[in-house]
């Protein structure tokens, strides 16, 4: 059971930490660029250097699919660099993705059977049927999107809904424990709502919550803790930027590594702080 | 400017159809799966066959990537194809993708400028941030899903938002509405919504419409040519398995064929029963 693998992962290395890798051609260092896959090369860097304090790796899909061809070998030689040198990590397929049920289907088989992802990030807008075959699959899980931390979550996420009172995101959470095999959910929710985390932790306080906007993004890992951070240990928190460009130049790795070290380290401090792990 | 030349197709060939290409290389015709690359020879004999009485093609992601790598190389083919062979035609990646504004961009450089198509169908849930990197692009434009015709639809998109009593899908319209460079926005709306179509129409005048549902879903041309259909004839109404799997046999192509003319005589009726084209 891979989740299972994932708590044993947080109680042992006492890190939640989530390392995005939001990798650009554009700002990798300049010394990588003749390699064959300099992609790759890159990833594999990092993964080796940091996942001593890291716990799951969220591979963003768009950053991939922007290099075309090329940017789809690299992501499959990463998913199959992680799942055969690191199998206790967690992965997450950062694809948003989500539509009508036989191509949420299609979007499934791509990410969890050939790519052989654990989970996937999906948008909750097409509703029940467009997530429900994301959950069909054993030991897989989907991160829906809840409440976001740019800016036009205001748009629509945080509006309230007539017959309920609900936020639309509190009207997905809810919505989405109905569903076959809920179980299977875990909710994706931005680093900036402070308060609403709490809230969203009182509504699945079961479900993993996975924390992104940590770092580049502006969140505060001390606000996250405080309002997310329970007995149940089921919290990931990302941060992609902040660690895997710490350094443009050949120490990359190494600056990456004292990043998420650095970010273990707190997490340790509010772990034992809350008296959570002994 | 492709906007013109569709809406230039759509008065010369009195038709408002696009085809979409679901393609299941499970429902391909067996004959076909000795060749090199049998989704694209498929699709381009459906291509070849159907556009005399189709003015877009809307390529599903989902099933292409569900091939990996070799699905990417067919996609490539089939654009680059539609691009060289038909450059009249409008061609729309059904990929329903949207992210923070950064990785959106991502999104946006692999389908406007990689694959160069014309549009792409994104999900509003993110909010104005997360479509506006799409809505940069010179010639480029955005298909927003905003009510669909999959029974989840009911799940968020109609409820009511307390503050406007608009349901979320109105309020979504009316908000992208006022985002940067909107007029490069047009509609998602599935077919079974016959009401709301009229509705829709209303409130976007002056905005294509891209209806899918029709045929395998059961939607009806009839009822949404009376309610989406008007002296702008910016409607698109979108077939997909009901045509390209007309025949599973050699005769495919040609069953396509007479699938799409059927529906392209339809959509001519209606075009000339309300006196829009002379």
């Amino acid at each position: 059971m891979k989740i299972k693998k994932l708590e044993n992962q947080i109680r042992e290395k006492k890190s939640f930490l989530c390392i995005g890798l939001d990798i650009d051609l554009d700002r990798i260092p300049s010394h990588l660029k003749g390699e064959q896959d300099p992609i790759f090369s890159f990833a594999k860097e990092i993964i080796d250097s940091t996942n001593k304090f890291a716990v799951a790796y969220k591979p963003n899909i768009a950053f991939f699919e922007a290099q075309g061809l090329s940017g789809w070998e690299s992501l499959e030689k990463i998913i199959n660099y992680l799942n055969s040198e690191y199998p206790e990590i967690f992965t997450i397929a950062d694809a948003k993705r989500g539509d009508i049920g036989n191509t949420s289907n299609m979007y499934a088989k791509a990410f969890f059977q050939n790519l052989k992802f654990d989970s996937i990030t999906i948008s909750p807008y097409m509703g029940k049927d467009s997530v429900e075959p994301f959950l069909s699959f054993d030991n897989k899980y989907v991160f829906l999107l809840t409440l976001t931390s740019n800016s036009g979550s205001e748009d629509f996420q945080l509006k309230e809904i007539s017959d309920t009172s609900n936020k639309l995101y509190e009207e997905v959470i809810l919505k989405s424990k109905e569903w076959k095999n809920s179980n299977n959910i875990m909710y994706v929710v931005g680093a900036k709502n402070v308060k609403e985390i709490s809230r969203i932790r009182k509504l699945v306080p079961n479900s993993y919550l996975l924390i992104p906007g940590v770092g580049a993004q502006g969140g505060s890992l001390k606000d996250i803790c405080e309002n997310g951070l329970d007995n149940g240990l089921k919290l990931l928190v990302n941060s992609s930027r902040s660690i895997i460009y710490s350094s443009s130049g050949e120490d990359y790795a190494e600056k990456a590594m004292l990043a998420a070290a650095k970010l273990q380290e707190e997490m340790e401090k509010y772990i034992i702080d809350k008296g959570l792990v002994l």
